[in-house]
């Protein structure tokens, strides 16, 4: 099991059985859990990298019920941690120190869908998959899309500011809202849904909230933004020999397709080696073995997917970029080369120990990075398997070590910090970022300090102090 | 001349001769503006709607002066009012107590431009156009567009979240800008450029000061987001019934073309007959008279918008909806068809006064928006002309009345509270925004408070008061 650096610590939380009454009674028993065994699922993540504890998770089924809880807990000073989907890669829904869990996940209803202003509003609590299906109901397109989509929840997405595999064209979670309703510590409400597409009356608060992992306030609910439906969906892979081919296949994409480009995956032989071994039934999309492979998809709102992918990859055949590419020819198809994308992280697990980052640098800037990361972390462990993958066009890759073939497992992650540097320190010489998606949770909060512009970083704990004065909301994540 | 709502007042500035010294000492006497005929120009906006005065207009040529006089200021409490283009029509760039002008127009340089990235990196006062062609001969696409663009400036855009023609397919300005480099009112400068898509290592403070007007902070440069260059663009005027039947245009528009939507406004027969009586040598682009026009653009990667243009009309004509359409049939007719959309604003003057509103709805809610509000201005001013036009596939009407025909214009004109009460009172039964894109400046103040989420203004409060606590940026505007 990897080993993740070790929460920072703060007093234990010491909650009285009366106050626990008193929260127990804003939502009712029902929806209040205590029993260690009913609230386990709540307090570790599905990895098991964090594990938590807490005397109470609260299930309210209401924003006046969320309003309540944090109006309690600020004039009691109780820490509260929201959760929603509990998916989250760098341990920021969990109590590491007792806190009350808050879950979004009866906060479930689909407010309204109005396909004609193209937005839908919805519950924090919603799961990002029943998002999409009602969206598609409608004839339109959520197009938010990430691995865990089947149990993360909206709330979740946007305090992470979640990104996947189709914001190169639709965008982050960030862009996906366009507004959101927020319950501040003190319990009051900002009533910040909206439909507008253009709204320039004060200050953008919703951006604020957005990311901040739930340690501003508490998101309730959000009017997201819908798009038309693509009426042709056509999906590739491509073996190419180096990533800086797979950026001019991405720039000749974009020429060729524009937005139409709405997925563009990086991965590398190693990848495919570790789903073909260790992955459930999925075979290798191209026969024999190459440096390289992207994963592409073209959608459009005519029938001319298939064309334009045709027309992509033979201009990179053409031009000596691709060297083979297979089209997907049904859904059967095109969604086995999307688990074979989506296994591979558990994929790496038979290996031994995976030193994992979640970075970002300039597109163009990506060959350079992959390089020079991969020389660093070579020098430093000898025999490592740098391991990198993710979404190209958005210049985030999923930078991930693994072990030596038969190396020791804890001595290798013993080593996680180390690499962790060496890896950040390219970043940085690119002007990267070391968490382009995850978040910062705890599991980069040590971190923050060493990276980020030292003003800005006191601008944002002026705003946490601002917001939260008890630190009630979140405590111990992000800052 | 159209009469402005007065501002608010506050005690006039007082600067000594010692002050004035210091601050000249910054920029270098050449720089440093006290002639009064000089200075003229920085003081009063082009239509003369607001006028200021100020015994200093400052025009630094580096961050760091803009750093060192944000410094001085905050030490000695000295208003500052930065300014662009000085373009803005809410009067957020006008010194109205004497303040001291801060002027962007010497942060004038594109520092880089990385069309593999798909990012330009500009100063503040970069003018829009400039931008434009400076990523066009980098064979991309800077989509922000908008009537002022020869002469208004990124960092007044960015201020001001401004919208424009393209924000249907590509955004306002906030979604157009992926770092920005801001001067705090303490001199501190936030170093936020960045080329990066994803970066999720703490709060989003760059959304906060886009579009806080220059009340929290200076913004002195941005990395801007790049698209790549559409192939063919089609433009076309279509003659429609209703405002609902331009909404059923737009929803078969995006059902055929999606993001390739590039503009979808809305024009009465009104402006239509100003522009033809008042305009420069415009004609009429669709014989007759018909209630209402659509001006709509498809842009394309590919060599086929015009095929596309085709197909949404012949569409739109099988269903009844559009009655006649022409297609620009070389760029000078498009030209010509934006020059009408261009200059209808500066075509209401010859007919009287006109009461001014930049309004928006959710999409779906424009038609009954639209019949609403003509009802009860007609209730209000029998005779009135209403003559609302703009962004429709951004809910963004810019709703203005004309004065009834041989009305006193002085008359007409001290009704504007009233006018905007009853329009702003339909805007509000939408769950629309009093302030689509032109923000709030000095002119909409007062009225924000009767508005805007009264715990969402508490938090905009805070905030200015903990970034500016003295007070400095901008005093007196938005809120």
């Amino acid at each position: 099991m990897p080993l993740a650096p070790p929460p920072p610590s703060t007093p234990p939380l010491d909650i009285s059985p009366d106050l626990l009454a008193r929260f127990k009674a804003i939502v009712g028993d029902k929806y209040a859990i205590t029993d260690p065994l009913d609230a386990a699922p709540y307090l570790t993540e599905e990895r098991g990298l964090f594990g938590g504890h807490s005397p109470l998770v609260l299930r309210p089924g209401s924003t006046e019920e969320v309003a309540a809880i944090c109006k309690l807990a600020s004039e009691t000073r109780t820490p509260l941690v929201p959760q929603g989907g509990n998916t989250g890669l760098v341990g920021g829904q969990i109590p590491h120190h007792g806190e009350v869990v808050v879950s979004t996940r009866r906060l479930d209803r689909i407010r309204e869908v109005d396909p004609q202003s193209n937005t839908m509003t919805v519950e924090a609590g919603v799961i990002l998959a029943n998002a999409q299906q009602r969206a598609a109901e409608a004839d339109r397109l959520f197009p938010l899309s990430l691995g865990s989509e089947g149990s993360c929840t909206i709330g979740g997405n946007l305090s992470t500011n979640a990104g996947g595999i189709a914001a190169l064209a639709y965008g982050i979670a960030r862009d996906l809202a366009v507004g959101i309703e927020v319950v501040l510590a003190d319990g009051r409400i900002v009533r910040g849904l909206s439909s507008l597409k253009k709204d320039n009356t004060g200050y953008d608060l919703r951006n604020l909230f957005i990311g901040a992992e739930g340690t501003l306030g508490f998101i309730t609910a959000a009017t997201l933004k819908l798009f038309p439906r693509p009426h042709s969906v056509e999906t590739a892979f491509a073996a190419i020999t180096t990533p800086a081919d797979a950026l001019t296949l991405l720039d000749m994409s974009r020429s060729i397709a524009a937005s139409n480009v709405t997925s563009f995956e990086l991965l590398p032989q190693i990848a495919i080696d570790f789903v073909v071994k260790h992955g459930p039934s999925i075979r290798a999309p191209i026969a024999g073995t190459h440096p390289w492979y992207v994963l592409m998809e073209i959608s459009s709102p005519r029938e001319d997917a298939r064309d334009t992918l045709e027309a992509i990859l033979a201009k990179g055949m053409e031009d000596g970029i691709v060297h083979d590419a297979v089209i997907a020819a049904n859904l059967d198809q095109r969604n086995a080369f999307w688990k074979l994308r989506e296994v591979i992280s558990p994929a790496q697990r038979p290996e031994g120990g995976s030193i994992k980052h979640d970075v970002s640098v300039p597109v163009a800037a990506v060959p350079n990075f992959l390089a020079e990361a991969d020389a660093a972390v070579m020098r430093l462990i000898p025999g490592a398997r740098p391991f990198a993958f993710g979404h190209l066009g958005d210049g985030n890759i999923h930078y991930n070590v693994s072990q030596p073939i038969g190396a020791d497992t804890a001595g290798f992650l013993a080593r996680w910090h180390d690499v962790n540097d060496v890896v950040h320190e390219v970043v940085a010489r690119h002007g990267g970022s070391i968490s382009a998606e995850h978040g910062i949770g705890v599991l980069k909060r040590a971190e923050l300090p060493r990276v980020k512009d030292p003003v800005a970083l006191d601008v944002m704990r002026a705003i946490k102090h601002l917001l939260d004065p008890h630190n009630i909301m979140n405590p111990g994540k992000v800052l």
